[in-house]
């Protein structure tokens, strides 16, 4: 299970570099300031589990431990750089053509397979890492629900709402659903005799192959 | 006191239940998917009280104990019903009609006494609650006065915020000053002599007093 | 240092008055009820403090101490006292002139060195109580940052998403880039072996120059 334990510490690092860079572009898109986008870097990749945190009663671990906000500093740092150039470029482009299009480049890049596949991964292990939390702590099925889906979704929709915007998760996309299937698993598994830690990774093998599905069939939710 | 603990224990399950069916509704209407409705039908009626829990130091009892989700589920699958329902009725008559037609259906059921009565039943029950946490906690008066207005009002404000609108209590209608009345009643309440649970049930009253007079007689608070 | 311990409280019941005085005038402006009005002057003054003590696990000592709520709704009093004033001043002016008018005497009280001076004041007593706060419960530099930041741009900032508006300190001024270098210089400096009281000094005093600062020569952070 060491190796177990690794791969799921790559995958919380990975995760942590892309919430942060998708919150700092989403940043940078709505015109905020250079604090505006650490803030939305920082609250995206370290918002979820830190209100996870709260709910179960703990100090949240990114207001104590420097590892968290390393990979978080170093996803907004990136988003900076892309976002630099990404203006460079269309300036470029501006200056022959026309005045009004819309800054596309950032938006092509968060729709590009090197912004989702990271995304989903850390959608994966941050779920998981919630489901985990929320069991060891005690809480009811839906408790475990709430902080698998919290700690996977809570800091992008806490972006959104920074930016006064509805959460994405709430209306389109299937993306909290995957969320949701890997804290509803987890207390079965648990009460049929597996691990929390075994538990975990199978809670993460379904957020990430449902999130996988969804990307791949272009699956949502139906409104009522 | 075993009488009214039941008949406590009634009104809260009725708040739970129409809370939760206002809140799906709203999110319905917004044209969110059948997550977000679940979410905004979840924190509705579960919200206020999850904030008011974390307030006061404790793990919040909605990711704890199952009751209080199971009325909230039954409230939130009645507002779908109702909502798929609305929606067949609106598009028979849009063949024939005007397309522009706004959901005008669930509007008026908004203000029908069917939900206005539930919802009065269920401020009442979740204001008297907070203003006893808060009692039990030790806070000042001021203390009590928000957890009872917070547990009372804190999830539909919550689920204005989701969708990016400014708190109705905030501006309109004369829905919270019950919730804050039945706050600052509590602590002098207690100072003269009362047991915490009388405290609760004179509390509900007052809210539930103020609330009717309020729907019957249509009171505002002046704007400044 | 009791007389250093005397500023402080004098530094603090000032920031109180002025944060709550200017939330409750954003209120009014915005067209809120009194309730609405209230909520946000208490929101802008205790909101920053009452999620900071969130954070670091302990119940908000503004349910708690009376001393700051009584500061805040002096605040609040004076708001409703001058935009009462503002509003018959601008009823008279709308009588001769033009209906249109916005209420530009509120905007003009907000740009004045009557507000902003004391909520300067207000920022660098809150900032550096929020560091002091941080260091005292064993948070990270990372973490010390945060809980300055909040507790001095925190009010303010949920003042504005209660206003479905994204949060001024985001995205314009020079206003939050002080309470992060307050909270950014705390922890050397207790590493350097100064005592946590001389610490918040040490930090206020960041703070309140580097806001000045910007008051006076228009400083502003790039967008990326």
């Amino acid at each position: 299970m060491v190796e177990a334990g690794i791969a799921f510490g790559v995958m919380n690092a990975i995760g942590l570099v892309a919430f942060a860079a998708v919150g700092a572009l989403k940043g940078s898109d709505a015109g905020l300031d250079l604090f505006g986008v650490a803030v939305l870097g920082f609250l995206t990749a370290l918002g979820g589990g830190t209100i996870r945190d709260l709910l179960v009663g703990r100090i949240p671990t990114s207001l104590q431990s420097n590892t968290e906000v390393l990979f978080a500093a170093a996803g907004i740092a990136l988003a900076v750089a892309l976002a630099t150039r990404v203006e460079v470029d269309e300036s470029r482009k501006l200056s022959s053509a026309n005045q009004n299009a819309s800054r596309s480049g950032d938006g092509d890049l968060m729709e590009s397979p090197a912004v989702l596949l990271p995304d989903a991964v850390g959608l994966a292990a941050f779920a998981a890492t919630g489901a985990a939390v929320g069991i060891e702590a005690g809480l009811s099925p839906f408790g475990v629900v709430v902080t698998a889906t919290l700690t996977g979704v809570g800091g992008g929709s806490l972006s959104d709402l920074l930016l006064a915007r509805i959460p994405a998760v709430l209306r389109e996309d299937f993306y909290a659903t995957p969320a949701v299937a890997g804290g509803a698993v987890a207390p079965p598994a648990v009460a049929a005799g597996l691990s929390v830690g075994a538990t975990t990774l199978f809670a993460a093998g379904v957020v990430f192959g449902l999130r996988l599905g969804a990307l791949r069939y272009g699956w949502r939710l139906p409104t009522v």
